[in-house]
């Protein structure tokens, strides 16, 4: 991002200067825009067509709503400010809690279950140096009103259906269990617990193991063991067979087998895989949690999970619920999806003449501009580089030549018959 | 918003401490944010058809950056706050300032004209008396590389196309001159010159006539006269008579004379009126101003103008350019656009069979959700609110009810027919 010049006296505004934005924040010029954008209305559609509707909340709200049930991590990575009367506001950094404060105010009444999804950005205040993303482009779900294992069978069969639509390769869907998981860990020490957790969410098997070092025996020295297994469970059977031997477990490993068990016979499971380790930081999960990877990237591109007390914290009856987001931005990097932009057409030369004729061709469908430079050359060049499909070159008050751009094949066409030959020549390619 | 309870003992968590936004923020519940989704699609479509390329920029940056040319009333407005290094970063108030920023940096080489649009969220810090919206979601256009009066008739022409592509009713374009007012203003001393454009922003003659007062017969007092007189002048040839006697001013009422020809010549003077005493309050303007008006509402819903200097501010050559920013939540109020959602099909019970006809409707195009419901009064009640086109209820192993919720009317067909009849009914209705 950094450019550095040897000669600053010839030059005192630097373009590093210039073009800078802070750490973690990104333009998106032309083609990238618009590939995400084609991404963000494939995802509208898929949720509309799963019977989802569009809400929108505000990017800032008050941050003592922002951090209901999100848990000290990601509150401590919200941009805070003062507001003019002195109330603290933040940025949001998930969307989950704006929705569950919606749902309990303006939603209160509906019928349930709600079936909402959002798109909108989400802010982290990280530091410089982690590299990450400091504005996402986050797409939501959130499923109010629905129990285990239904509301996880439907979420899990939007999830896996829509990120085939986003043409994510080789995306696969992993399976925990947050509350399993706390007790697993529950009779370690604060410390060592804390310990085990940042080990896992590095699956640092030496850190685990150095970690049991002389625990070996006790209750606790199980506990880091039966992790160390579950690690290398891949099947549920065999994560369920390790979890089996603690009894407190049984509850959540059962949930977890009820679900397998729905998703086999709905023919979906493959892509869906299981891990007990699994660990999301968000505190308000109370149930099944998920996580979407794809190869492609070393970091998850969305996760989600049940929350059945997060919206009883906004004053509402408590209701069970379930969701998930998606890092737009991530999958746009990795989606086989291209911009579906259509090419257009240019119009040489600003006449009356050229006006109208890119009016007639709007009015067909067909994108249209016109250009004041004739050099054919600099036209030609200018088509390709804002990939136009065909130039008009207004010759007289008779006749036009069309051109092509990557051919640069040139036709003489009476002036009336532009706008017939350019919808023919574009339904022919 | 506040709801009031006089009895607070029985309920300790008050609803108006629960479902509260800071002072102009908003939610949108799912019907007013698919309208604005509609709108928002209409606008993308429209500004690709004009070729122009969607860019986007992130919702905060440096201060110093995003403050560069809007002047100080706006920056004034600007919700800012320290980063981590200590940088003044703040949400954007506008988008202008970034695309020009993008343009000197990353666009720099392309060839121009280049024309940009965007849609995003912009903010301002107003105090809670004024009832502003703090977050506005924007839809705006950059033509970078357009002299005049080439850009102002490519502007003014799409804007026009535009307002009627996004059912604004009556909507009206307003055009002034940013330096022919500034000149006209430029021999009152600046606290007379302050006063005056407080008086002009609210249309207030009498406040003029007072200001005018004893300066009656001075260079100053007939100045005000003149600002008087304009405001009255709704024809520009009226106005062009009034500041013809001023010489300094002739150059620029030159430029509105040619553009109001060049619309008359392309037969859209329709609906684009001329006003001299139109203020806009981004100082960046350079030229050519306008507003977009309609009778509906009693505040613009977008504006724009000409900004020759701005580009150059971030460190790039010196270009002309002139765009425009649309309020398309305002206009979400206005437009007779409604939102463009098909009702789905919602089915009863959450049975692997009510999944497969669910997929099966879905992978037609047709939007379905499964609900657990079997009870037919909460089912049709449910759908009713939730706007589906009908229910169907499986009976048995080989049939199903579809209903329809609204005329109550219910058939029995065999639970393979349910997918072709459904299309059937939706395609007839």
């Amino acid at each position: 991002m950094f450019k550095y010049f040897s000669f600053p006296l010839f030059s005192h505004k630097r373009r590093s200067d210039i073009d800078q934005l802070p750490e973690g924040l990104n333009d998106l010029p032309p083609p990238e825009a618009e590939k995400r954008r084609t991404l963000t209305e494939k995802f509208r559609e898929a949720l509309s067509l799963w019977g989802y509707r569009e809400v929108s909340t505000p990017t800032l709200e008050f941050e003592s709503n922002l951090s209901k049930g999100i848990g000290k991590e990601m509150t401590s990575k919200m941009f805070k400010f003062q507001d003019v009367d002195g109330e603290i506001v933040a940025l949001r950094t998930e969307m989950t809690a704006p929705v569950a404060r919606l749902v309990s105010s303006r939603l209160d009444s509906w019928p349930k279950p709600i079936r909402l999804f959002y798109i909108g950005s989400v802010f982290k205040r990280t530091r410089r140096s982690w590299g990450e993303s400091r504005e996402t482009l986050q797409g939501g779900a959130e499923l109010i009103g629905a129990e285990t294992p239904h509301g996880e069978v439907e979420v899990l069969t939007l999830l896996r259906d829509l990120l085939g639509r986003l043409e994510v390769p080789e995306a696969a869907i992993e399976v925990g269990h947050s509350i399993l998981l706390k007790r697993l860990v529950e009779p370690l020490p604060e410390q060592k617990r804390v310990e085990l957790m940042n080990y896992l969410r590095r699956r640092d098997k030496n850190g685990l193991t150095n970690l049991l070092g002389k625990m070996k025996d006790s209750k606790e020295g199980r506990r880091i063991e039966a992790i160390i297994d579950l690690l290398d469970a891949t099947r549920l059977e065999d994560a369920a067979s390790i979890t089996s031997e603690i009894e407190e477990l049984n509850q959540y490993s059962s949930e977890l087998e009820e679900l397998a068990q729905w998703l086999q016979d709905l023919g979906i499971a493959d892509g869906i895989g299981f891990d007990i380790t699994l660990i999301r930081n968000l505190e308000y999960y109370t149930g099944i949690v998920f996580e979407v990877i794809t190869p492609s990237l070393g970091v998850p591109i969305g996760g989600g999970g049940r929350y059945d007390n997060l919206i009883e914290k906004f004053g509402a009856q408590a209701i069970q619920a379930i969701g998930f987001a998606l890092d737009l931005d991530r999958i746009s990097k990795t989606t086989r999806i291209a911009s579906q932009r259509k090419g257009g057409i240019l119009i040489s030369g600003a006449s009356k003449t050229a006006y109208r004729i890119s009016g007639e061709l709007r009015s067909r469908g067909i994108p249209a501009a016109t250009h004041r430079e004739e050099d054919e050359r600099r036209l030609l060049s200018f088509a390709e580089t804002w990939e136009y499909a065909y130039i008009v070159k207004v010759e007289s008050l008779e006749e036009a030549s069309i051109l092509d751009p990557y051919t640069g094949r040139s036709t003489k066409v009476p002036l009336d018959k532009v706008t017939e030959e350019i919808s023919r020549l574009l339904n022919s390619s």
